[in-house]
């Protein structure tokens, strides 16, 4: 396989959506990886897989992980998710809808499937700036995980080509992604970033990712379609 | 919750569990964890958990994960698992049975459950001299993890207890793990090694997990009583 084949995580949300769509410009062909691991917002498997449509990728996989199984986030345990958080209280440590080491896990399937698919390039659009605290989008997090890989795999003893964590959004904005993802092209319409929809799937409005959304979308000048 | 909490990775083969007795003598509170990845050798889950009571763990969990999707391995694919290979054979290149990126997916979920436990270490019995040539049991890839684990983590960014890999076996080869897995006290009936047995669970005698094994206990001069 071409050296131009990278797995690309996709939430189906507006950062990952962007990240696909970048390493689709830049020419990779793309291997989109989804995770069904009981998040209570799981209307964004359904957005996952109308951005892989859309963008166009080779394949588009969901895998089934059983992060539940260890609770301890609001996003997976039955911890309610806090609304109407500043960014400044958003700044504030780790909030309770941190999923323990879910992008070591994540990066890690997508590891063993790059490994597979003899594909050197993982795309994930983790973003340091509006983070909302999580400690697994910083960028020494990100270098320490590709070095670890390049150790973890066939590569690392065979002398292939290294693997490469691309994270094009690390140092953007939200405003930046906004407008990045509409000179991509993208329509906003398929993606999905709330944390606890309603039964309809629509936004709440008012948890950090709806706010850091709506922040980002206002700051850039750009109507998000998606909004209730 | 205290720091002497580990958990502990445990497939329910020798070297697993010989790890496991370990962390018990050493005093340790386990949680030993396995995992169903759709491998040939399904009743290795059966004998992790017959180890598991037989040591004594706190909880014993088996995460359910989708490796099989990505196929790749003698171990979760359809390819034949390979018999009668020599030491020398085994030592050159990577073998089949290797499955992609396996032990960082173990340790990545090791991670997630020690995060929720809010326990600083991680047991795994790799071993990098009988190792029968997977990159994921070298020293080097084991340092990477751990400082990688240390940035993924809220350990990284609170200053709390940083996360400790422990390879107790890593320098040991299968005589020693042998001798010391029956000064330990383990019970080798419980224990299971064959990558690829008869329906009746017993092991072929031909595959390299079932050579390496053999060797072990005839250099350790103890009779293995799981021989068929």
């Amino acid at each position: 396989m071409s050296s131009r084949t990278a797995v690309c995580l996709l939430s189906g949300g507006l950062d990952s959506s962007t990240c696909l769509a970048l390493a689709r410009r830049e020419g990779y062909e793309c291997y989109a990886l989804s995770f069904d691991y009981g998040q209570r917002h799981r209307v964004e498997l359904e957005a996952a897989a109308r951005v892989a449509a859309f963008i166009g990728v080779r394949e588009h996989r969901t895998a089934l992980i059983d992060l539940r199984a260890f609770g301890g986030s609001a996003l997976t345990a039955d911890i309610e998710v806090p609304k109407h958080r500043s960014p400044s209280e958003m700044a504030q440590g780790i909030p309770v809808t941190y999923v323990p080491a879910r992008n070591t896990i994540f990066l890690s399937y997508a590891l063993a499937w790059a490994e597979v698919l003899e594909a050197s390039d993982i795309f994930i659009g983790v973003n340091a700036l509006d983070y909302s605290g999580y400690p697994d989008c910083r960028p020494e997090f990100i270098h320490a995980f590709e070095n670890m890989a390049n150790l973890a795999t066939k590569t690392g003893i065979e002398g292939r080509t290294a693997i490469h964590i691309h994270t094009p959004l690390i140092a953007l904005g939200k405003a930046e992604i906004v407008r990045l993802a509409a000179q991509l092209g993208l329509d906003f319409n398929l993606t999905h970033s709330c944390y606890d929809p309603d039964r309809e799937g629509r936004p709440c409005g008012q948890c950090d990712s709806c706010l850091l959304r709506e922040k980002g979308f206002a700051e850039a000048g750009i109507r998000d379609p998606v909004v209730r």
